[in-house]
C-alpha cells in the first residue's frame, strides 16, 4: 500500500513518470492492481477540475499529430501544461495499429510541460481503450491544463471520445466534397469546431472554400441549445505555418466560458460521470457471473449446443441464467 | 399460446403478414411477448439455412435503395425470394431517422416474392436495432433465399451488420479520392465486394477509374486467407441501367460456393451464433440485477453521490455490487 501512497504524492506533484506509472496501474487487469487502482482513483479524482478536456478526430493523413504539436507548443509557450492521450482503435481484422508512427510530435515530446501517452493496444470492440477516462482524471490530478484525447475517425471511437471530453474538434483536409460530408454526418453532429487544416501554400484557397462548405453544412444541422448561436463553427488553420491556432484557442475558451456561465460545462461533466458509472456497473455485473463456476460450466455446455445449432442462442442464455438463479 | 402456434405455421408457409407480425413480436419488450418470442424462435430457427445473408452499406445518396430495387427485381425474375431489412441508425442527437424515405423501392415492394421491413426506431447505442438477427432467422423460416440487411455507413452499425451476415457489400459513388478511402479504411476491411454505382452516362468513365482505384487499394489490404486470392473485389454497376448486377450475383455465388467447400461458410455462421449467444447472455445478466430492488435502491443513492462528485464512478460501482452480494 505504501507504493500507492507515494505514487499518489508524486502524481500530485506533477511527476510525469509517476503519471505514466499510474496510468499503467489503472490499465492493469491483475486483481491486486485493480484494488490499488481503486484507491489511487479515490485519492486522485478531482472535484470540478479546472482543465479543458478536448476530443480530436480526423481521418488518417489529415495532420492530427502536426496539429497537436503546433497547437500544444503554442499553449506551452503561454505557460500551460498539455497532455495528449491517443485512443488507438486497433483494427479487429488486421490486428494492427492505425496510429503506429512513433516519431510523431517530436518537439512536444521534448517539452517538460507536455505529457504524451500512446494508447495501449487492447482488444476492445469499438476501439476506445477502456481506461481513457481514468487517464484523463490522472492527468488532471497531475495539474495538466489541457488534455487532448486524439482518435482516428473509425467506427465508434470518436463518439466514445466525445462522451468523455468537454469540447470536440474535427480536423479536416482541404477538399472533400459531398461524399465526405455524407460520411462525416454523424461526426459533424458531435463536433464543436470543424478545423480545416493545411490552409497554406497552394492549398490555401481550397481550404477556405472547404471551410465555407462546412460552415454552410453546419448551418443546416440542428443547433445545440446549450451554445451561442454561431456554434458549431468551421475554421481554417495551418499547423505548418502555425496560423489560425490562436483563433482555435480563443473559440475553445469562448465556448468554455459560455457553458460555465450557463452551468452546462459542469452538468455535462457530471452526466459523463454518470455514464462512466453505468459502464463500470455493467462490467462488474458481468464479472460477477463470470466468476461463478456453475455459470461457467453451463456456459461451456450451452456454447457447444449453440455451435451445433441444437438450441437458439436466446433460449441457451435464458436457460443458463434460470439454472444459476435456482441454484442460489 | 395457440396464437404463437398458428403464427409459426403461417410464417413457415411464407405468409408475409405473419412474418411481419412475428418480427414485431420478437421486437416487443413486454414480458409475455418475450416468452412467446422465445417459443417462436425455438420453432423457427433453421439449422443450416440455405439462404444468403447479405450486408449492404454506403453513404447517404450513394443509391442503396435503387441498387436493392434493381438487384432484387433481377433475382425475383430468376425465381428467388428476396427480403430486405433496414437497419436504421437513429441519430442520438437529432433523434431523427436517416433512412426516412418511405417511397423507396417501389417496384420491389409490390412484388409478392419480396419482403421489405423498415427498421424500428429504437434508441440503441451504435444504431443496430437489437433484433436484426431474429428478423433474419424469421425471414429464413419464411423461406426467403436472399436476406439483404441494409445500413448507412455511420458509426459502428456496418460492423455489427457484417457480424450477422455472410457476405458484405460496400456501395460507393464514382469519385471520392484519397480522403474518402481514409474514412472507409475500416469498412473496406470488412467488405467482400466494393460496388461502384452509377457507372452510366457521363459518370461511366469516372466510375471505371474509381473502381480501379479501389481495386488497387484492396490489393494493399491484407487478404483473408479464407477466400480465393482475387477477393475482395471491386466492381462497377449501374442500378439505373441494370448493368453489372448479374456479375455481382455471380461473384456472391462464387464466394458462397468457395466458402461452402472449405467449410468457412457454416463456421462463420456458427461463430456468429456464438456472438449472438454472448450478447444475449450479457443482456440477461444485466437484467437480473436491474430486477433486484436492493440494487436499484443503492444505484439511485450512489448515482447522486457520483453526480455530486463525492465518490469515483468506479468506487460507487464496486460498493454497490459488494453490498448486493453480501445481502444474498
Amino acid at each position: 500500500m505504501e507504493s500507492v501512497k507515494s505514487l499518489i504524492k508524486e502524481v500530485k506533484a506533477g511527476n510525469r513518470r509517476a503519471l505514466a506509472r499510474a496510468i499503467t496501474l489503472v490499465e492493469s487487469t491483475r486483481t491486486d492492481h485493480r484494488d490499488q487502482a481503486l484507491l489511487l482513483m479515490d485519492e486522485l479524482l478531482e472535484k470540478n477540475s479546472h482543465s479543458i478536456r478536448i476530443g480530436l478526430t480526423g481521418t488518417p493523413g489529415v495532420g492530427k499529430s502536426t496539429f497537436i504539436e503546433s497547437f500544444g507548443m503554442m499553449l506551452i509557450k503561454q505557460g500551460f501544461k498539455v497532455a495528449v492521450l491517443a485512443v488507438d482503435p486497433t483494427s479487429k481484422l488486421s490486428g494492427g495499429s492505425i496510429l503506429g508512427d512513433k516519431t510523431r510530435m517530436e518537439l512536444l515530446s521534448r517539452e517538460p510541460a507536455a505529457f504524451i501517452r500512446p494508447s495501449p493496444s487492447q482488444e476492445y470492440q469499438g476501439g476506445v481503450a477502456p481506461k481513457t477516462r481514468e487517464a484523463i482524471a490522472l492527468c488532471e490530478a497531475a495539474n495538466f491544463d489541457l488534455i487532448i484525447v486524439e482518435t482516428v475517425g473509425v467506427g465508434q471511437s470518436e463518439v466514445m471520445v466525445s462522451e468523455m471530453t468537454d469540447i470536440f474538434l474535427l480536423l479536416m483536409a482541404p477538399g472533400g466534397g459531398d461524399e465526405l460530408q455524407g460520411v462525416k454526418r454523424g461526426i459533424m453532429e458531435i463536433a464543436d469546431l470543424i478545423l480545416v487544416n493545411k490552409a497554406d501554400g497552394e492549398l490555401k484557397s481550397t481550404a477556405l472554400r472547404t471551410c465555407a462548405d462546412y460552415a454552410g453544412a453546419l448551418r443546416l444541422l440542428r443547433k445545440r441549445q446549450i451554445d451561442p448561436d454561431d456554434f458549431p463553427k468551421a475554421l481554417t488553420l495551418s499547423s505548418l505555418e502555425a496560423t489560425g491556432l490562436d483563433k482555435v484557442w480563443r473559440e475553445i475558451n469562448l465556448l468554455k466560458d459560455y457553458r460555465a456561465k450557463t452551468g452546462i460545462w459542469i452538468d455535462q461533466r457530471r452526466n459523463q460521470s454518470l455514464d462512466w458509472f453505468e459502464s463500470e456497473l455493467k462490467n462488474r455485473m458481468i464479472q460477477k457471473f463470470e466468476k461463478d463456476s456453475k455459470f461457467l460450466e453451463l456456459k461451456s455446455v450451452f456454447k457447444k449446443e449453440v455451435w451445433d445449432e441444437k438450441i437458439t442462442p436466446e433460449r441457451a442464455a435464458e436457460d443458463i441464467l434460470k439454472t444459476v438463479e435456482k441454484n442460489k
